[in-house]
C-alpha cells in the first residue's frame, strides 16, 4: 500500500522510522514537513530522508508543499500527523478533505480536526468509500477505537471513564506519593519533559476534554462539542486534598467521563479508590468502558511518545490495507 | 447470517438470549444441547426454545443430535459452546472439524480443542476459506484476540503476563485483604459459586496454563503444549507469605507468563507491586502485553459469566459477518 506522510515532528518521524524498519507492505510515495516536500511514485528512501531531516531540519524540496504532496502524489492512504490546532483544526482539516475527495484513506493523530469536524470528515469518507481512522488521537498506544469497533462489537457502550491526560496523571501521582504541592509537581513534570512551558492545555483539562469529545462522537454519534464538556482542571488542587483522599484509601485523578443517559459529559478531579483499575501511576492513560454485555472493560497503556503513537497509526494503516487494499 | 448453536449451558443460553434480544442480523437455524436438537432453516424461535429448556431441561427433539445439527442444518457459522474437555477436546473438536470441512465458520468458547488442536483446526479453516475464532476461550469478556489481531497490528509481541484465572484471583484477594488462610478463602469462593467442588483445575494453575497455551500459539505459533508450561498452583500458599508481601507494598497473584526469547512459559504465584496494573481485585482477569511499539498494554475485565462470555462470542460472530458474509 502506498502512503503519503504529512508532518515530520515526533510522531511523523516515529511512523517513518517504523515503516522503514518493519516489513509491513507500506511504501511512502510522498512526504512533507512544514516547509518542504518530496514526491516519488516509486517509493521514497525513508532512512535517507530522516537523516536529511535530522541534519538540515528539512525533508525535501522547498518548492513542494504539503498541499502539493496531498494533491499530486500517488498514494492509497494519507497519514496526517501535523501539530494539533484545537481552535480551527487547520490546516489539517483541509488536508484531510482534499485527500478524502481524491478517494484516499486518511489516518491521523491530529485531535483538532476530529474533535471539531468529525461528522463532516466521516461523511466525506463514507461518500468516497474510503476509511477515516484516528486511533492515535485518543490515549496514544491504547487501541481504544479498534476495541470499540470490533473487540466489543455487539455491545452497547453505556458510559466511559478515563484518565486521558498523562501530564495531569503524573502531577497527581507525584503529589500523592511525595506530598508535593501542585506547583512543585508541575515543575517536576516540566523538568521531565511531560509538561509544556504553558501547561494550560493539559492542567485545565482541555486536552482530556477534546479526547472525550472524540470518544463520545465515535461511540454515540451525538455531536457533542468541546463547549459542552463540564470542565474543571487540577491547577487548584491542594496537597491537603490529596492527603485526605489517601487517608481514606483513595486518591485523586483527573477523570474524563461521559454517560448519555445521565446527560453527563465532564472532565474533573475525582476521588477514586486506590484499587480501581483506572488508578495508574505516572504518565499512563487508562480507560474504562461500561457495556451491557462485557460489563466493565479497562485498557491501560502509554498515552504519548513517538513510537507509541506510531503504533496506533500503523495499526490503522494495516487495518486499511487488510480491509480495503488488495495485497500484492 | 445464519448460525447453529451447540451447547445450552450457561454460555450457550447467554448467547441465545443476546441473539434473541439484540438486532444483530443473526438467525439461529440449528440448536442442540447434550440430549436433543432442533433444526429450522427459516429460523428458530429462540425465546420459546429457552423457555422449553428451562422448563424441561431439553431444547428440542431427542431424535436430533448435536452431530445431526452440525451436519445437516443450513448455517454460515457454528457456535460451539459445549463443556471443555481438557484431556481429549472431544466431542467438540470433532464438531468443529465437521463444520470447517463443510466450509462453515467456527466460533467457540471451548478451551480444550483450541489448546490441544490449534494448528490442525487453524489449517482446516484456512484450507476451507473460513474463520476459526475463539475470543471467549481466554479471559472471558476481554477482547484479547481482537487486540492482538487488529488493535496492536504491526507490533511484535515480546512477552505477556496475565491473571487468567478469576477463582485464584478471588482467593488471593481475600487472603490479602482479610488475612484468611487458603482453606478459608477457598471455602468462601465455593460459597460464592466461584470455585468448583473439586478446585484442582483452578488452584493448581491448570486452567491458567491452558489459556496461556492458547495465547502463545496464537501469538507466536510456536506449538507449545500444556505439558511445556512450568506450573505451580496457589494451594500451598500461606497467609504469612501474603502478609510479608503486603508489608513491602506488594501482593501475590497467580501470574501466567510467556517470553519466547527467555524460553519462558510459566504459571506461578508471583510477588507483584500493589500499584501494578495487573493487580486487580476479586474475580477480574487482567493481561499485560509487552510490545515493541506500543510498549505495555494492559486489559482488565471479567473472565467469566454467561453474558460476559456471550459478549466475546458475539464479537467474533459480528466480525465474521462483517468480513465474510454479505449483508442483506
Amino acid at each position: 500500500m502506498k502512503v503519503a506522510l504529512i508532518g515530520l515532528g515526533s510522531v511523523g518521524r516515529g511512523v517513518a522510522e517504523m515503516i522503514a524498519k518493519k516489513d509491513l507492505g507500506l511504501k511512502i510515495t510522498g512526504i512533507a514537513d512544514s516547509a518542504t516536500g518530496l514526491i516519488d511514485d516509486d517509493g521514497i528512501d525513508v532512512a535517507k530522508v530522516l537523516a536529511t531531516k535530522k541534519k538540515t531540519g528539512k525533508c525535501g524540496n522547498p518548492k513542494i508543499t504539503a498541499a502539493d504532496v496531498i494533491k499530486k502524489a500517488d498514494y492509497d492512504a494519507l497519514i496526517e500527523v501535523t501539530p494539533t490546532n484545537a481552535l480551527s483544526g487547520e490546516p489539517a482539516t483541509g488536508y484531510m478533505k482534499t485527500a478524502l475527495a481524491r478517494k484516499k484513506h486518511v489516518v491521523t493523530s491530529n485531535k483538532g480536526p476530529v474533535a471539531l469536524h468529525y461528522k463532516e470528515l466521516r461523511a466525506l469518507a463514507e461518500k468516497n468509500g474510503v476509511a477515516f481512522r484516528y486511533e492515535a488521537t485518543v490515549a496514544g498506544a491504547i487501541p481504544i477505537m479498534h476495541t470499540l469497533e470490533h473487540g466489543l462489537g455487539g455491545n452497547e457502550i453505556l458510559a466511559l471513564y478515563g484518565v486521558l491526560n498523562g501530564t495531569c496523571n503524573f502531577i497527581l501521582t507525584r503529589m500523592a506519593d511525595e506530598g508535593l504541592t501542585y506547583e512543585q509537581a508541575l515543575m517536576e513534570a516540566r523538568e521531565m519533559g511531560y509538561a509544556e512551558a504553558d501547561p494550560t492545555y493539559d492542567v485545565q483539562g482541555i486536552d482530556a476534554a477534546i479526547k472525550l469529545v472524540i470518544l463520545a462522537n465515535t461511540i454515540w454519534g451525538n455531536g457533542v462539542k468541546l463547549g459542552d464538556v463540564d470542565r474543571t482542571g487540577i491547577d487548584l488542587l491542594t496537597a491537603d486534598a490529596l492527603r485526605l483522599a489517601e487517608e481514606e484509601g483513595c486518591t485523586i485523578r483527573l477523570i474524563a467521563e461521559a454517560n448519555p443517559r445521565k446527560k453527563l459529559i465532564r472532565v474533573s478531579p475525582r476521588i477514586i479508590g486506590k484499587n480501581h483499575p483506572l488508578v495508574t501511576e505516572g504518565t499512563l492513560n487508562a480507560l474504562t468502558l461500561e457495556t451491557d454485555m462485557a460489563k466493565e472493560i479497562t485498557l491501560i497503556g502509554r498515552g504519548a511518545g513517538s513510537i507509541e503513537t506510531a503504533s496506533a497509526i500503523i495499526g490503522d494503516l494495516l487495518f486499511i490495507q487488510d480491509r480495503y487494499v488488495q495485497r500484492a
